[in-house]
């Protein structure tokens, strides 16, 4: 358990005039308990109240892992049958009636909350179940020392790989083959095997999509390597994106990376407290809009890190939410030629007290492989 | 797309009286069409109806994935607030006033399912969401030949790591590097990069914890550590455990595991078709009570694998489901003394035409390592 987390989320709770948050396995329960469960079939479910102890409905099986926890345990066993009267007697306990119960839409599945409501409707009133992500979320965009201390090795262990397996990268290679040892040298560096997210490994017209799948697709000279990667280390990850040329670069392709970069050294540098994320967005893709490529970025400049891959803020055009210290992001603009080749650039960026740092440093210039 | 299996989608919503099913990301996604997205912050769902083509809600970003498929694209642009317009016309193109859409509670999330009942509430007069799995998974549970023949590849990949990882295992080393070779090994031998599941890697009391995750615990002599791993290939898993003792068990030790052993090898025989799930659980189940064990194997005998690790069908004793030709699960009966030592072994199954194929085959006995 996380007192200090604990006593925040109670005072959050209250700012947001919620009651109580319930949420499924995931990163928020990992924050708040240290709790890891697999998203399954068998329901978890830890409910949180503005005071008192929180309660935890879970199979039995994983009784062991609540051993000694402040919090009231349901088990349930094997059989589907017995679960809705467990979650029933669970809510009951919170007497909850006519409060209503927060949830995260992003990580709550219907399965968990149909066993909620249902169980609500049973013993209160007036149920209702607001999107509390705000009620956590404000508790963790603002990273600590901790947090940003797993994430500077997480950016580090990243690097490393990469570093580690350009040597490897040949001409007639299928960007799966590359994916492949890239995620070999991630945990070989250190990276925790959970892995944030599969690598992107994407060449040529494959390039030109920002969220490609590694395929069997062999690089070819003149293609443009993209290749959007990261390390977990202790629960925290890593997000990076360089973009290499195999072979020589046409012209066209050096210059639209060139742009990217351009782009990228804008959007950290307009990266500070107080700034709304809309500015960081700004920065990035005028420097894209005034090469002519306006068009051609597709996606935001960046979005959140820490736990998960995506997560607040977003550097988004329509974002008005100011940057804060403590705050970790990506900054990962972006051109892509549909049919073409495609470059993004993409560092991790840590907003301090007076400016912000930037974790990653590894070289940006368009690098030769192959 | 998969025509073929489109088609009998069809035909499953009809029987199942639905006239629509909306899918999020995920393997009932991919396995209807083939499309990989990211669950992020952004909502995609694909909505089929019996008959007609079907629709997909999307980030503008993700566009080139869908091109010349047969499917309607809704796309929508980086600001959320344009989103729920979106979902209404794409809703609101299928013309499904009155009529019900399917959902699969174990996959769908509050986010993409509020903009879905959001949508339908402003478009029909009597929007319903019922529970859809069963459309879907009886399609899924019963596996073709090109699904089994990726599975058992899985399976020899995931055995052949495990044998290169042994040598490798010393007393004194943590769960969590072995765990950390482990997948080394696995990619090495051909495994995707996105795991099924991250291995359990469990000795001593740890082991006594089903669903452990690897500790910085160190082996010590006289542990059992139990191996919980597989590999993915083609999109289709292998899921397999063997436990081995540190050094020299103890007698009861080596009791537990050759009872184990027994119930293992009882509920694989119990499988062919015809059969009910239950059986397959219950002599599982009754070799390990025989020996007076009952009250620690706490958990069913198996589970469904395929795309996921945890899919239908389920070997539970409630679960009169009749096995059929293809399906494909798991035979994992266990032992766990809290505070001691835990074993499991686990192997998976196919139901054939006139029995069943164990598609793994490395040796069960109590080998030493360390």
């Amino acid at each position: 358990m996380k007192p200090t987390r604990l006593t925040k989320l109670s005072e959050s709770l209250r700012t947001s005039g919620l009651s109580a948050l319930a949420l499924n396995a995931g990163p928020s329960l990992v924050y708040l308990t240290g709790l890891h469960f697999h998203l399954s079939e068998r329901p978890v479910v830890a409910i949180f109240t503005a005071d008192g102890e929180p309660v935890i409905i879970l199979p039995e099986l994983e009784m062991l892992k609540v051993a000694g926890l402040p919090m009231r345990a349901f088990p349930y066993p094997e059989n589907p049958a017995e679960w809705e009267g467990v979650f029933r007697r669970a809510i009951q306990s919170l007497g909850l009636d006519g409060e209503r119960i927060g949830v995260e839409p992003r990580a709550m599945r219907l399965l968990e909350f149909r066993y909620i409501e249902t169980a609500a409707e049973a013993t209160s009133r007036r149920p209702g179940f607001p999107d509390a992500s705000d009620a956590v979320s404000r508790l963790r965009v603002r990273k600590d020392a901790d947090e940003i201390a797993a994430m500077r090795k997480a950016v580090k262990v990243a690097q490393s790989a990469l570093e580690a397996t350009l040597p490897f990268i040949k001409i007639g290679m299928s960007e799966k083959e590359i994916a492949g040892e890239l995620v070999v040298q991630l945990l070989r560096h250190g990276s925790q095997s959970e892995m944030p997210f599969a690598p992107i490994v994407s060449a040529g017209p494959n390039s030109a999509n920002p969220h490609a799948v590694p395929s069997e697709r062999r690089l070819q000279p003149g293609d443009l390597l993209v290749m959007d990667w990261g390390a977990c280390v202790d629960g925290y990850i890593s997000d990076l994106t360089r973009t290499f040329a195999v072979g020589e670069a046409d012209e066209e392709w050096r210059k639209i990376h060139q742009v990217v970069l351009e782009a990228n050294a804008a959007g950290r540098a307009a990266a500070k407290p107080g700034v709304p994320c809309a500015d960081v967005d700004r920065a990035a893709r005028q420097a894209i809009e005034k090469a002519g490529y306006g068009v051609y970025f597709t996606h935001r400049t960046g979005h959140g890190i820490g736990m998960e891959g995506h997560e607040e803020p977003y550097m988004r055009g329509d974002n008005m939410q100011p940057l804060e210290p403590g705050m970790a992001f990506t900054v990962e603009p972006g051109i892509y030629l549909p049919g073409c080749n495609g470059a993004r650039i993409e560092d991790n960026v840590v907003i301090t007290e007076d400016g912000a740092e930037c974790l990653s440093d590894m070289a940006r210039e368009l690098r030769v492989v192959g």
